[in-house]
């Protein structure tokens, strides 16, 4: 069976002179692509642009019926389908147990990046509640977890402190600003919560407007190492912004521009001199070192004791009691939690004052957020096999944005440890998210007045602990370092960027990064001298197989990447070098051996085989530029042919009108049967070239 | 011979069980990519990059000789090597005309951009001559013509614009502004002068700058379908600027940001109503049409008459002698020309005062007047085959603007419509520029008051007329829009935006653009089901060739573009409904006939073979998910056999170990021993599964 199969195969590369040679006597058939095309192919027109949207419409209202439409938008709410398809005996347990672990690890990570974003600490226990029901609802990954992030809480910060100084600055110059010291405060507070909800409107309303317009699929140009880059430099200025908490001192304001990060640590140092509270430190620092090493046993006898041991709460909860009893706050100036609201905030209209102000902002938080929210998600279903939309994600952070930013929340996100803990506590389905709401409301509701002594520093451990994942992945670096030089570049340039700059200047210029390297990616490909492996009809990069064979007067070459615009003159230098021709000059000066002038002399090649087969696409420089060579090589008397095209190349060469401006029999199918016909053509030759000489010698 | 060639090839796909299959009982030689390079290939290892910096610094010194510098020291100065192939009787005569006829375009064109900078007229003269000379020594495009250009000379306008404007309301309010009008003037123009030298200065310290980083291939990001939106949105700029002069009326001043053109339409109809000049006008008008028809006709009988008459010298003769004995000026408040400072201008220092103030222009007119003038060059380079340096003309056009700038000029650059001009005058050699020169300086000296009478609607029309070729590159349009839609996308954005806002701000948006499509382009490419192509061992999509045959339960597909992070979520979603396996849901509503669920079927295919030819590279993200697949896909039972890798991607698949991370099987040479390789497997599995069944009937 194979044995005939590749005696056909024989028969196709040799068919020369068969039958139908008669209607084209001058080509062997099946060689020239448009023989082969015409013999085996079928002719499908060129659809215009008008008849593609006609057939695109008429296919979707094909598919347009009531009950469709009914499931479409059922479809928008998965809360139904998990609902549907519940089995209550598998999974009820499992999500209650994951909803009440979580529901703890939100409570203490609420409140310290309540603080990071400079709004008092229950602000961050509201963030944790009303996101996660709403995302319960219209979310597809059930174990993302919704609620306070620490780049995006930083980021609110840094958006509150642009909005809020000046015009602060312009009420303390109208007002005598010593007197009214604690209603300024208050005022300021309060100004920020509705600067932080109309921060989350907007927020909400960009995320509804990307999900609308369906451009989900924007987040595939947020790649792996702008992520990680990107991430770890938002993850040290974190840390900067919690060191002073752990010392308990003033953090120093108003640094901005350029190399914020040394300068405010410059800034720090002179501050701690005078300012450290001893006592605060040490809680800070045993906070920081016992949190680290409890979360790293039960991370490592996870297996064993197969429970998620809630340290953060039990450091809060000791963190607590040891306050209230030995007066921290009173007896060594420690800062504590203080006085915290009770109960559910009310509905409150965003003030929308500073909405302008807020807009570039609310953009880069909603870019953030979607980015790592959508890849984390995309992680998880990887992992776990369900399927995760990027536009119905993005409606869920839009609508749960828009829908807390009514009570008083700032934006949220998924955050990545507490996700991690959510996966890895056995929870399977969006229940959990209920659940973990449940017990957070009653917390808010009853139990939020027993964290009043809670010191400060304990939190700013929590989130230093909490770092630990985004700031290892430092030796990302490396690894990108090893394998690809251009993710490396990417990786550095966003992390550098973050770190010198700002969150949000090193997201734009990570983001340009990403796409002048999918750009710069094919400047320079390889191009590669080929040879026929022994008597396969393979053809080989001729420097890893040095057997290849190349026939004399013949040069095959291939071009590793699409030509266009941007590689073009590359391609042209480097082609014309290969082939032996010399485009340069020859030195200006020169004495002793004369250098030999290629220019005018017998060209090395007299057919040259370019393989086409790595060309995805082709654009109008790239077409222009192997006519000109067409016609160049052609006027040395070289002859070019190309083979193995592909279906997109052939349907530019064809618009381009390429076959009419070179010869119909430049484009072959393989490139073994190009170099069988330069073969032919080569031998045809010499028997022409002894018949003229006989001739010659026969008129002599 | 060939057909022992062929027969050899049968060998190559048929050596299932030769001589080596002792050494690898499990697998057919050859077949699998790694024996394949075992055997024909030979082991190169890779450097890493600090050994590939060492070779390339040995391989540079290894040519380090003194000929070697002093030759590539004087490389740097073209007209050395021009000066010393210089073929008097063939050359001399022609570059003296051509010379001679350039100098000619250049006095209108001149005074006309001067114009358009609003500097005085003399001041273009200027620029029409240094920068002439300094490129005619260090240049490599003999056809290029150096010196006032329509889009740079609006550039500069808006730079001086935006530096004085403010700088002069100061002025303006310390003193009454009525009183010293004149002396105001004065100074206006001074200030104006000095800052247009600072700003020629700074273009040529960045383009020598980049220049010596030889960052020259930049320019080749600056494609055909951006330079094309951006010099005609530009040249409606233009042809905007010379209305008022066209009618004799002062400028609308003052407009900036968004939709600047029809606000500027809006305020100049309705200064026309009142403040028109009819005479201006009518001899605006008439100039537009009788140049217009000339230089048609000049074209038209071009090969006939042999000449290229002046027929901008002989409107602006013609021009001035009518305005000098009518008294256009004094009798009908024509504005014309004025006294003009006589001479050659001082050696002054360029005064540097609002250098800060200008980086950002100099950037953009640095940019602008490469990707202009190099684009040109090329464009000559390939027509009549001499070699242009991106790197060399980017240091010339450096020294010609820091050179230039001490001598009163403004920023220089190449000019389309003189170059043509220069080309299709006769001219060969860099010597053109120095006859040039030679003319045009005797004008500067001697002649310049000879055009105080000149009616400035001349030099409008002038302008306006030699728009016609940007203008008519509107055309363009059409052409990238049936060719390719992602080019004409780019056409229209880098129009568009520098219609709507400015020049600068569309070289900015027009270079985003252009790296977003390089990235676009990549992002849903054709995904095909190839089938055997009858007989041979070519594989080809089925939409094409129907009679491609496909063996059951084997599944070939072909992913037309390189796999990386951008477009590795199509991929995957595009793979998976491929083969066959639902990754979506079944719909939440349904009644009558129940929806099949394929999710825990047999899947339809066993084996899976991926052509990976197109891939020309891959990334880390790409491996991965090939590794994730090739997983999944077992667990479901199926195979996935890759086929054709290249080098770049084999590399990849190195580096991150993906043999380790599958079977060592996973990778064929071509999809043919892939497909063989597969149906082997399916017969013995077939043969297996009989025994099995044997096996278990005779246990029974």
């Amino acid at each position: 069976m194979a044995g005939i199969r590749f005696e056909k195969d024989i028969d196709y590369h040799n068919e020369d002179d068969g039958e139908l040679t008669a209607a084209e006597p001058s080509t062997p058939r099946s060689r020239r692509l448009q023989s082969f095309v015409d013999e085996y192919g079928t002719y499908r027109p060129h659809l215009s642009r008008i008849d593609h949207i006609k057939r695109y419409l008429k296919k979707q209202f094909a598919t347009f019926t009531f009950l469709c439409c009914l499931n479409s938008v059922l479809d928008k709410i998965p809360l139904l389908r998990c609902l549907k398809e519940y089995n209550i005996r598998k999974n009820l347990f499992g999500d209650i147990i994951a909803g009440i672990i979580v529901a703890i690890m939100h409570i203490p990570q609420g409140m310290a990046y309540g603080v990071l974003t400079t709004l008092p600490p229950i602000y961050g226990l509201y963030v944790s509640f009303f996101p996660v029901i709403i995302y319960m609802i219209f979310g597809t990954c059930p174990h993302l977890s919704i609620g306070t992030f620490a780049v995006i809480s930083l980021m609110i910060a840094q958006a509150l402190e642009s909005v809020i100084q000046p015009s602060m600055s312009i009420i303390n110059n109208n007002q005598t600003s010593s007197t009214f010291s604690n209603d300024s405060d208050l005022f300021l507070i309060n100004e920020k919560i509705g600067t932080a909800t109309t921060l989350a409107l907007l927020v909400g309303i960009v995320q509804l407007i990307l999900s609308f317009l369906r451009l989900g699929f924007l987040a595939i140009y947020l790649t792996e190492p702008f992520i990680s880059g990107f991430t770890t430099g938002a993850a040290l200025h974190v840390f900067t912004s919690q060191i002073p908490l752990i010392f308990d001192i003033k953090a120093p304001r108003g640094i901005n521009g350029a190399f914020k990060l040394p300068r405010f640590y410059i800034k720090l140092i002179s501050l701690l001199i005078h300012n450290i509270n001893l006592v605060s430190t040490a809680i800070g620092i045993i906070s920081i070192i016992v949190l680290y090493v409890a979360k790293y046993l039960n991370e490592r006898y996870k297996s064993k004791i197969r429970i998620v041991l809630p340290c953060e709460l039990i450091l809060v909860i000791i963190g607590t009691i040891t306050s209230h009893f030995t007066k921290l706050h009173s007896k060594h100036r420690v800062s504590v939690v203080g006085e915290i609201k009770r109960g559910l905030p009310s509905l409150t209209v965003p003030p929308l004052n500073h909405w302008n102000q807020l807009i570039v902002p609310a953009i880069t938080i909603a870019a953030v957020s979607l980015s790592i929210s959508i890849s984390m998600a995309k992680m998880f279903s990887r992992k776990h096999g369900y399927k995760v939309s990027s536009n119905q994600e993005l409606l869920a952070y839009g609508i749960s944005n828009v829908f807390s930013s009514f009570f008083q929340c700032y934006p949220s996100a998924g955050s990545l440890s507490r996700s991690v803990v959510q996966e890895g506590s056995g929870g399977k389905t969006l229940l959990i998210g209920g659940f973990s709401s449940i017990v957070l409301g009653t917390v808010i509701i009853a139990l939020t007045h027993l964290f009043r002594s809670l010191p400060m520093t304990c939190l700013a451990a929590i989130i230093i602990v909490n770092l630990k994942g985004l700031l290892f992945q430092m030796k990302d670096f490396m690894f990108y370092f090893q394998i690809s030089l251009l993710e490396c570049i990417l990786w550095t340039m966003t992390f550098v960027s973050v770190l010198l700059f700002d969150v949000d200047i090193g997201l734009y210029v990570g983001m340009c990064t990403s796409f002048v390297i999918n750009t710069i990616r094919t400047q320079k490909p390889r191009f590669v001298v080929l040879g026929q492996v022994e008597e396969t009809g393979l053809y080989k990069s001729i420097v890893y197989f040095p057997s290849g064979h190349q026939y004399s007067k013949i040069k095959i070459l291939r071009f590793d990447e699409s030509l266009y615009a941007c590689n073009a003159p590359f391609f042209k230098r480097k082609f014309y070098e290969l082939i032996d021709i010399h485009l340069s000059y020859s030195p200006l000066i020169s004495w002793g051996e004369k250098t030999q002038k290629n220019h005018k002399n017998e060209p090395t090649y007299k057919y040259v085989i370019l393989d086409c087969s790595p060309f995805n696409y082709i654009d109008t420089v790239g077409v222009k530029l192997l006519i000109q060579i067409f016609h160049d090589l052609k006027k040395r008397g070289i002859t070019l042919y190309l083979s193995e095209c592909r279906l997109e190349v052939r349907h530019t060469f064809d618009v381009m009108k390429f076959y009419e401006q070179t010869e119909s029999d430049t484009v072959y199918v393989t490139t073994h049967s190009a170099v069988m016909a330069a073969r032919n053509a080569l031998n045809n030759e010499s028997v022409n070239n002894d018949e003229t000489n006989e001739l010659v010698e026969s008129q002599l």
